[in-house]
């Protein structure tokens, strides 16, 4: 079977560099050990390997397609798949048992999303929405609501879903214009469009549960009149059968990529007999929302990553067994054809691949991680925690999301002509990443995140966090002569960083935020360069400290040495470019604040 | 009808940038003027806006597809498009009046074409591949092979094609192993397999000429042993009726783009009446190729620039009417949302795909020019234009295709969610662009010819008149105060690169001629940000002469200022990361040359 994912560089990332272990001292993750942990993953792998992967083409020829009458027809797999992954917990394994969870930690649950987004990312899709859509409810929701709507969610009989986008608000929620009416019996009318609902319509499921934003009548104006709703499509009535509740698909949107996962158009109380259950306070819809929103950010971030790493699986195994060419000094036309993983060029787009990929999958555990941290301490240590994930979950959506497109770019090129075929599975993981940057705020609304809120909040805490989460790999590297001058190329590129921040704050200082954000997403890329490069240089010092003790129990001396070579070629490859972004960021020339539209043609 | 180029920039570019009126002043050129030659493109443009562009989403939705029986079906409209682009001169109209031709320049016939690549890339292949061929043929060919197979081609009744890769030979043309037997009647039998031919089989012409490289038997190994045929599908007779000549199509790839362009697997002789017909002497096929082939590249850059166009002009459209989100600092959510044009970070997207998608196109007719210019004139001025355009053949093909790729990903991005949708083109251009890094030699290959052999050819003296042809753009800008420092910035750029290519040639120097083409693609990426960069300055400095003049006859004030706003967009925003490049190139340490496998895993 081809190659979708890297199980050993999984137990690499879990076990040696973010130290999945340390969670088990926490009280909420007491009950596991390294053993059961990985049991637990191998087993995501098998069910991956035996009902996902083998569907990954099938759904993307057969694509999640409108039936004209209010249904969205959808591969006969996905049934099968969204049962097996609820009877093995992969959509309630990290909630809490008395939710009927397995209590993961998100590390651990997350490695096994992570398989499944490798192995068919639009399958895990479905069963990512159902996990956010439960845990919102069983975060905000009363009771009632948690045990009326969640398991059945984490039974896999019911769809959960996020519904915010509305036709003509798109990223900006506060002009979302759906309605909520109060009534005496409790519940609310709901009226209104959602349109680019994952997951809002298929044949797999037996119900749906839309997360949805709208507007109680009489609500401020922006985002501040926002409230959350649980909206059934059919509505559980107290002898638990179901009545419809005026929930409509009224079409889906066919796309370039993720062709399997149904993007859907809903219509809300057509017949004015849409009820919606309002989810904790009114107005503070947003708020809420933001806690699936940014768990979904993570989600997207590390999704693009096993999407690249899919595609690095791939054209890794390509190089491996096509022949072609000769070296440059082998003039010898008679000669057999190396392997084309000989040639220079075919490695540079290998390293550059595994480079983006493994760095950002990664910082995605990281991601995981510091989640996994929040919610098992408590006080200053639990702030501090937060503020550092917040930071990093715009960059690691980002990062992985724009780079790994060029990633996997770069898989169909070490393919050559057949990369472009869909005889090949690289051409649809390129096309199903390229939504990555567009899910859940785009990649100019992240950058605007992280400069506008993320960079500045608290006095720029978080940045000093992460300066001090850095500095202990810094000085770890300093332990190894040969990572020694890394650790210093790194400390420079912070520095750096922190100059372009002095010099970008000098106008929000001055009142000018447009300005101070015009070049947001520069800022971002620069800063997604730098965060990976970190990233690296931990896996590089874990690789060298397991070669000095030649303590190759896990992996072998030349996995280690490969962490180590990547490391040095991101480096050399990659980060320099983080020192063009900051030379357009430091450039006081503005242009892009045309008012003279004709300029564009 | 939605914009996908824009003729206001193509008559800048001809008669004001690259002036193609010197070009009239050559006798093959003398029958024209500039009025007659803008007559001609605004007939491509009628053409294209009635029967190509229409048609660009249905070729991609009802692909060319193979029909199990060695037919390849494809829309009915492509039929119409061939034979009317057949009437109007489009196939032929650069060729010679002897040859049927009208003798057009190819600035002013691929002026033409750029408008059809824009409106519908899948269908210009067809056309483009047949010029090539015919022209191979008229180039090399003897009269009896003229003249039985440039007017049916010119005609539009037969597809000319090029038959080169074969399946265990990829890249590597000097593995092909397709044979030709010598037969007493002066014609070869042919035996062997070709895969990736463009057009190879549909059903909108009669006939087929395979122009396709085979080794003759007793051929010396390597590409020394490679001779040119021409291969019909079916044999004219001398009564002019056909024959079937053993060429079958045996299946066809589908792909993620072009869907419309049918790529197929074609099987000479498998019944061993495979007539191949010799063009000009044996064994020296390839050479005779790279006619076509240094043609096809420079079209497949063109290309790249032309879908970029079609893209940017698509979001540049959405962007002007879609109103979405306020600026940073207001604050009042009632107040009516603004068009996205008005975001710096779009703006930042829409000037990055014109500086990419315009510097392209113009280096492309930078290129068109130099082939005129080399058909044209005679002696050391002759063989001056051939090294210059040899040597900017591969940075067109490369960094078109490389940045345009990135500039069509920011189309989609300006569209939000709506650019993954089918809905919109800009996710098909996106699809289609992605094969013009692997056509007619990869980037990779396109690297080694640039660094191996073109900066190399003649001690260099290509580069020299590169450098000649630079200064004197940048002697002209010098003229006006604000570009003066843009054409320091390019200087020091030049001479960053010259430094780099010294480093590099100390490698070569010491015969190490693996590492000296190891970086070679980051060495081409460094290239086609200056060669770019330089284009622009060229741009501006009309642009700065017109204003200064007010002379805007043919353009508007806007115009002219949104050229050189977009130099220095380019300067600013894009030009930084040559340097990055430099960095890499000139770090000693060699990271591409891997023998352990297992460090990728």
């Amino acid at each position: 079977m081809a190659r979708y994912t890297n199980m050993e560089f999984l137990r690499y990332l879990l076990f040696e560099i973010h130290d999945v272990e340390t969670l088990f001292n926490f009280e909420k993750f007491s009950h596991l050990d390294a053993e059961q942990a990985w049991m637990i993953i191998e087993s995501a792998k098998l069910f991956a390997d035996q009902e996902m992967f083998p569907y990954f083409k099938a759904l993307d020829e057969q694509p999640a397609s409108y039936d004209g009458n209010g249904g969205v027809k959808t591969h006969p797999q996905l049934k099968k798949i969204i049962q097996g992954a609820a009877v093995q917990s992969w959509i309630g394994g990290a909630a809490k048992f008395e939710h009927g969870g397995m209590q993961l930690p998100e590390m651990i649950f997350n490695t096994g999303q992570h398989i499944f987004q490798a192995a068919n990312n639009s399958v895990q899709g479905y069963i990512g929405l159902s996990t956010g859509s439960a845990d919102l409810i069983t975060s905000f929701g009363n009771q009632a609501q948690i045990e009326t709507y969640v398991p059945p969610i984490y039974e896999g009989r019911w769809q959960g879903t996020m519904a915010l986008t509305e036709p003509q608000a798109g990223s900006s929620l506060s002009d979302i214009i759906t309605t909520a009416k109060p009534t005496e019996n409790g519940y609310y009318l709901v009226k209104g469009q959602k349109i680019f609902i994952s997951g809002g319509e298929h044949e797999a499921v037996d119900n749906f549960v839309h997360l949805t934003l709208a507007r109680i009548e009489g609500a401020p104006p922006g985002v501040k009149g926002i409230s959350l709703f649980i909206i059934p499509k059919y509505r559980p009535e107290k002898d638990g059968s179901l009545t419809y509740n005026d929930v409509y698909c009224a079409g889906d949107f066919q796309k370039m990529g993720q062709r399997g996962y149904s993007t859907t158009h809903l219509s809300f109380g057509d017949n004015d007999n849409c009820r919606g259950f309002l989810v904790g306070e009114p107005h503070k819809g947003l708020s809420y929302m933001f806690q699936m929103m940014n768990g979904a950010r993570i989600s997207v971030g590390q999704c693009a990553a096993s999407v690249a790493m899919a595609a690095y699986q791939a054209s890794l195994q390509y190089c491996l067994e096509r022949p072609q060419g000769r070296a440059a000094s082998e003039k010898d036309p008679s000669k057999a054809p190396t392997l084309i993983i000989n040639h220079a060029d075919v490695q540079r787009m290998l390293l550059t691949q595994k480079s983006i990929s493994e760095g950002s999958l990664s910082l995605a555990m990281e991601c995981n991680k510091l989640y996994d941290q929040v919610h098992g301490s408590t006080g200053e240590e639990k702030e501090n925690y937060l503020l550092l994930l917040e930071l990093l979950t715009p960059i690691v959506k980002t990062y992985a999301s724009e780079q790994g497109s060029r990633s996997a770019a770069l898989a169909i090129q070490t393919l050559g002509g057949y990369g472009f075929t869909t005889d090949f599975p690289v051409q649809q993981l390129y096309r199903d990443l390229k939504i990555m940057s567009l899910y859940e705020g785009t990649t100019g609304i992240q950058s605007l995140d992280l400069l506008g809120r993320k960079v500045t909040m608290q006095n720029g805490k978080a940045v000093q966090l992460l300066m001090n989460s850095i500095s202990i790999d810094l000085k770890a590297s300093k332990d190894f002569e040969n990572l020694a001058p890394y650790a210093n190329t790194l400390d420079i590129e912070l520095k750096r960083m922190a100059k372009v921040l002095t010099h970008l704050s000098g106008f929000a200082m001055k009142g000018d935020l447009e300005r101070y954000l015009s070049d947001a997403t520069v800022f971002m890329e620069m800063a997604g360069h730098i965060i990976i490069a970190w990233q690296w240089l931990k896996m590089a010092v874990v690789a060298a400290q397991k070669i000095k003790e030649s303590n190759f129990k896990s992996n072998s001396l030349a996995f280690y040495q490969g962490k180590i070579h990547t490391m040095e070629f991101f480096f050399k490859y990659e980060l320099p470019h983080s020192e063009a972004c900051a030379k357009t960021l430091e450039d006081t020339h503005t242009l892009t604040n045309v008012k003279t539209y004709e300029m564009f043609q």
